[in-house]
């Protein structure tokens, strides 16, 4: 069963968008009466059927609901990684786990100070179908650290701490937290300016264990703590 | 700091491989006295400096022992994805986050029915000096889904369960295990068949939880899982 994502829904009716059309009739060259499972990305799908397409767009009837998920509570900050490839995975895996907002910033030992929203938007679409989620995380980006302190959320901070420990390990800050939103930093860690900076701004910090963790595999491992921990 | 894997120590002397020391003298041309770290891949490290080289092998000289390191207990296996980067990429996140052994295998769903397993060791002992272990995983493969049921561990088998519920959550199945495996079925998972042989053979099913991770995620959560239960 082909998933396809929702541009516009009223009245038991949905249009997809150009892309997912296009996807839909020329490279999976579905006809009218196919069903197929549309979701709006907010955490609602249901079982359709196609209609038929004005050439450009594919119009679809929904037929019935499915089950309601609940939208993952957890949102991440990480500063990309200098292989993209990297940064890409851990949009993919953390969008299968689980994740409500990702913010991508830059920082100061950040080695990558560009990166392409649209094709991580692509990413976590294609995850969260495959998944099986009718819930996408929404991507925010480039934007710098100061910028995410400034978020509205219970902020903690991945630390690896050299020379100083953590002030808690993440298992027990993501006890009962509420929207929370984890930053991981670049692959040369956050400066200890950075994270003098954070404490001001109520920012807890975190460590992720004894092991040395790559960034991408600090963000996925950060996912699956709070998938685990908050269904204690 | 340069991390290097020992082939042979005796005596406070350690040589590297021929592979170990092309890299040091070729690639990054190291010279006589040159501060590395030096690992045996059992859990045992050392501050050392190189002393010199019979033209293949080099040869340091052991200074200060690191700081003893707790090998991982979690063993995972886990049938291999289409795509080999998948797998891959499995192979140093497990590494990364901590695991004992790897098992590769086939089962009746599996789309890839081969696997070079020297690459893969190259795959997780670069990731063990890139996250700083003194231990590098055991991977063994490929073998059949019947021989992993014969492993002499405490087996729990990943399952989605499409129309049935798996006995137990795998946050639950973790608690206060003595050397467990965890096996991970490929794209198309288990059959029931393969599902009904592992409860023969007393093996615990779990589930990941409501989310559908593909096998690589599948295997990372799990080792996420296991770091974070075992340490609660």
């Amino acid at each position: 069963m082909h998933w396809f994502v929702a541009q516009h829904i009223q009245d038991s009716q949905a249009l997809l968008s150009e892309s997912e059309s296009h996807h839909a009739l020329k490279v999976l060259r579905l006809k009218s009466g196919t069903p197929i499972v549309v979701i709006d990305g907010l955490g609602n799908g249901w079982h359709a059927e196609i209609v038929g397409s004005n050439g450009k767009q594919l119009a679809c009837s929904l037929v019935s609901p499915l089950p309601t998920q609940k939208p993952p509570k957890l949102s991440i900050a990480l500063a990309p990684t200098k292989q993209i490839d990297r940064t890409e995975w851990f949009a993919e895996k953390a969008t299968e786990i689980g994740v409500d907002q990702l913010y991508f910033f830059t920082s100061k030992n950040s080695e990558r100070k560009q990166l392409r929203i649209d094709r991580i938007e692509k990413v976590v679409t294609a995850a969260a179908k495959q998944s099986q989620r009718t819930f996408i995380p929404k991507v925010h980006g480039l934007i710098s650290f100061e910028e995410v302190l400034q978020l509205s959320h219970n902020k903690l901070l991945a630390w690896c701490g050299e020379n100083e420990r953590p002030e808690q390990h993440v298992k027990d800050a993501f006890v009962n937290i509420k929207n929370p939103l984890i930053i991981i930093g670049p692959e040369g860690d956050f400066s200890t300016e950075e994270v003098r900076m954070a404490k001001k701004q109520n920012c807890q910090i975190v460590g992720l264990g004894d092991a040395r963790l790559r960034t991408e595999t600090a963000g996925v491992f950060a996912a699956a703590a709070y998938q685990l921990i908050s269904n204690l």
